[in-house]
């Protein structure tokens, strides 16, 4: 048995910024899954800054070819397994990509004990949430009372990040590039300050936002931004490096630190990457954590479904240009 | 009673490459301590490419200004004291600066228990040899067998650290600007490979030397070698940033890095600032074990030792150029 199978290719490597043009629509079909293996249908599927990165070069998965169908992250349905022992019906999540259906060897799908909303599963029990739960909290540190600073704040991971910083009694500063990012930030999810990283007057108010200076920031943005935010810095600051939107959607060298090491030795300060998948022996730790703060009200869910696998190029596009606020997926099938 | 006193005075701050004609000399005089004071008499004279950096803007220290009596890390002896219970001829570490005298409050001094040559307090079991101690073993953290590469490794706190790198079991590759330094590392004092940086062909040659990946980079230089090296670098590396000399001796906005942070989020770096003060409390253990290392004759002490005070600024300009081969100073006075 065959099934149609719609899929979206990286018709081509963007040079400088991203465009729906870059992509295109086919139609295809899908077989049977062979012994070992399961046939999983798109739930929801995850926008991430990181896929515009992963057309740059190798990160921590190889790059991106033209023709290809885009690579993404997904909640998915296993329909079919040959001899796999997973269940038909189990929701997994699984690197499908961006089409309807894919095949994968069943130890290359990790079920999920489904007990929230799907979108939870993607959003703040999901990979932003758990990227935020363990960068903030064994990258940063963050001690009672200290001044948490975040960029990208009102994005997936960035929100969970200040509102975790914000329940362990940390004053809590956004940085983003809106207003009316910034000003819900402060009304709905309890953010102590913010700052518009557009804004002329940025190193100004920034220090005006850190009257203490800044003891954890978590960066999402990279580039210059990491340059206006490491002179604020406390001794012995440190700085969770865990993701540089700023340069994923330019052309050419990366603009980088020019404060690097000089700030980073007078300071002592300590920058540290970090990938989440590095801490998989603890999701479920973390998992139980963020549901219970989810439930109890403390942590609140920032979340923008959009409808359909044709609008994925949109919303990668949009994502990159700064129009999303919170979790950005885009559901291909209704939950089963 | 009153003393002459010669000083030598930064008579202008540089812009661009330091040279001899910003230093000036002039014969003062010194008087007697007031209540609770030393008057120490420098004996040894510490040259350091930190103290370049001092002339560019606040570090760990404020400002260097025109006119000021240079400043320098020397090893004195108190010749007058003042109710300060501090024995006359007792040798201390102190912040005399390019001067033959100068007058400390006591608390400011720190009494040597001088146990080896004079010159081995200020290099091996001084600042730079503790800053090679507590920088490798505990930021670096490496593991016997691991790869620890290190840049102006035939500097004073470069050989050191390649040396104890070696001790402790790990594969040694030094970095430096001269093929002469690069033999010397390898012939005398057991790196187990060296690069030239001002090679064309560095990158190869340095995968060439590292066929396993760099696990602890010590960073004495910054700069475009920061970014050469950062590739290089294994999974969860460490960088120990030390000192950003190529940035110290040039005119204007400083050369950053250009990987960080993509890099250091890819490969799941960090990056640590450290100043050897943080470690004050553990300065007697390190001693010890260093004592203990050039006793035994695992650890080559490598010294420079210039003649008389006012061969400090050629003495320090020559450094900043690369002249130094371990530690540089200079002997102001006789040992007492």
């Amino acid at each position: 048995m065959t099934r149609p199978n719609r899929q979206i290719l990286l018709a081509e490597i963007p040079q400088g910024r991203l465009e729906e043009r870059h992509f295109r629509a086919v139609d295809g079909e899908i077989g049977e899954p062979s012994p070992g293996e399961v046939l999983c249908r798109t739930i929801l599927l995850s926008i991430d800054p990181a896929n515009r990165a992963w057309m740059r070069g190798r990160t921590y998965r190889s790059q991106l070819n033209a023709g290809e169908v885009m690579a993404g992250f997904t909640l998915a349905e296993v329909v079919a397994e040959n001899g796999a022992d997973i269940p038909i019906g189990t929701v997994v999540a699984a690197d499908n990509g961006w089409q309807q259906y894919a095949i994968h060897r069943a130890k290359r799908v990790r079920p999920i004990q489904v007990h929230a909303a799907l979108t939870h599963h993607m959003s703040v029990l999901g990979v932003t949430g758990l990227t935020a739960y363990f960068g903030l909290l064994n990258i940063g540190v963050p001690k009672e009372g200290e001044t948490v600073a975040v960029s990208a704040a009102a994005g997936a991971t960035g929100n969970v990040v200040g509102q975790i910083a914000r329940i362990k009694g940390c004053r809590v500063v956004g940085i983003t590039g809106s207003d009316e990012k910034n000003a819900m930030l402060q009304r709905d999810l309890g953010f102590d300050e913010t700052v518009n990283y557009k804004s002329e007057s940025i190193r100004d108010e920034l220090r005006d936002a850190c009257p203490d200076g800044i003891d954890v920031y978590f960066d999402n943005v990279g580039g210059t931004l990491l340059d206006t935010v490491l002179p604020r810095m406390n001794m012995h600051g440190r700085v969770v490096c865990c993701g540089s939107v700023s340069q994923y959607d330019v052309e050419g060298r990366p603009v980088g630190s020019a404060l690097v090491p000089g700030i980073v030795i007078v300071n002592r300060l300590r920058l540290e990457g970090f990938i989440v998948n590095d801490f998989e022996n603890r999701f479920g730790e973390a998992e139980t954590q963020l549901a219970e703060w989810v439930k109890s009200g403390q942590l609140k869910v920032l979340e923008e479904v959009l409808d359909g696998l044709d609008s994925a190029p949109g919303a990668l596009v949009g994502l990159l240009a700064g129009a999303n606020t919170g979790k950005r997926m885009v559901r291909v099938a209704p939950d089963p």
